[in-house]
């Protein structure tokens, strides 16, 4: 298994020093993340589905502001629960990863279905060392990001939207507007029965 | 890392009983699932790669019919064994999510390639309550789902068609027909060479 | 849970020896893999994340070729470490799979992302047994492969091209290009700033 070493690696030789601008992350921050590195492992993912209370309490302990009857499931992963907001009935399904390096608020009722990938954080590549850079993402109340859909750093998806299942949203997303695609592009809105109850129900 | 809580969440206040529609599952397919989730991570999830014959055993004890010589890998995700129908070498790969909340079928010879996603249930984002809608998937024979590909809710992929890597099915993918991207669209025709000695083989 | 054999798998009886060719890895192939299967969820997986040295080594151990300064993040799966070459501050991110059947190098700084999938494996489906088709992946030094980005069989991504967040990669990027979509598509260059600085370190 031995081979030549590629010339393409060893000729770029980078100076002394290059690479990417150092984690901006407060020792506060690192501190707290190692912890709920080790809470979440043991307390938090192998809970049955059913314990949402639990979970619900783990993720106070962090910072979190949880609704009384929002929902997490136990393979959800959290980057940082205190940046995670959930108002009532909102919903983070399995396997959903909320990368909240930035802030992350769920509306009432917003769901957001398996595999999902809400991403608060992304590189400046117009920069030389690549600095980190956050933007919050807000789902809006009764809007609903299906399966394995993904949402960049600072998009916000309206009131009532639909985000398709496999979509992938750069930009924000008008409520009531269902999208599609990657990019993700309007596809129609939603209908008018939906919203009309939602919001008699709601006033 | 306490912070007022935001006017997004608060302000809106769902009425009593707003939300989804109850979960339709009959109370026997919910102690059938709790009894494959216990048994999956058990007995399946952690079996070497080699052990088919067990696999296949155990998935037929939850009511999969599945045909001697087909392939399921252990990190194989199944909703629901009994809606599982597999023909002679039909495969699922390794990470394959087969989300089969309604009827899933592999023709003989089908392929289901890493990470695909073949996701038999949505919500109706028109009705007020999301209730949830199933269709089945069915994977013709001989027809190859690649890599990370999803194939959404009553999707049918014809016999010997190509769903090329990562791509999006809404619709039907007729026979013999390659398709790519998201929304995937069909690219090409697979060659004749695969097909013709395909149909002599099997007449 | 018993229902009736459906008629689309039975009728389709496949005659002895129908089917995928065999694999074309050598013996020691499968054996290095099986190898490497062990040590992987027992050594390698459970790591703390500031183990890089140890990582570094195990993956040297099975013939990857690694500059002292890269980093390989616990949860990233490899399939060959011995096909695995990195250069300088180069990265492979959580979760990222290395599906390397054929050569995988990633030029000094380069830096792929969480969930990405750099996969140098397909089968030719105009081939009445599918056979296996590996090419390398190369990603350029300084490039950017974002996250949950796929990269196709025999991919170059140039120097400092970025490949934008779950786009999926199946033509060579020229260096500095800026990609994105599924299938991807360049969408703009990379800043002067970024490049000339880059470069004038580098000399």
């Amino acid at each position: 298994m031995t081979r030549p070493r590629s010339a393409f690696v060893t000729v770029y030789a980078p100076p002394e020093g290059r690479g990417y601008r150092p984690s901006p992350h407060t020792l506060r921050n690192k501190l707290a993340r190692a912890l709920w590195g080790i809470v979440r492992p043991l307390l938090f993912r192998p809970t049955p589905k059913a314990m949402h209370g639990w979970r619900r309490m783990l993720l106070r302990l962090f910072g979190a502001r949880i609704a009384p009857d929002a929902v997490v499931h136990p393979s959800v992963r959290i980057w940082a629960p205190w940046n995670l907001e959930m108002g009532p009935h909102a919903c983070l399904s399995p396997y959903v990863d909320c990368y909240c390096v930035d802030r992350v608020t769920l509306g009432a009722n917003a769901t957001v279905s398996q595999y999902a990938f809400l991403c608060t954080a992304t590189h400046d590549p117009d920069e030389p060392d690549m600095p980190l850079v956050t933007a919050p993402i807000t789902i809006g109340p009764d809007a609903w990001v299906a399966a394995d859909a993904f949402i960049a750093p600072g998009v916000t998806v309206g009131a009532g939207a639909v985000v398709g299942a496999r979509s992938s949203v750069f930009r924000d997303v008008a409520p009531r507007m269902v999208t599609a695609g990657n990019p993700a592009r309007v596809i129609r809105m939603r209908s008018d029965a939906a919203f009309v109850e939602s919001v008699e129900e709601a006033s």
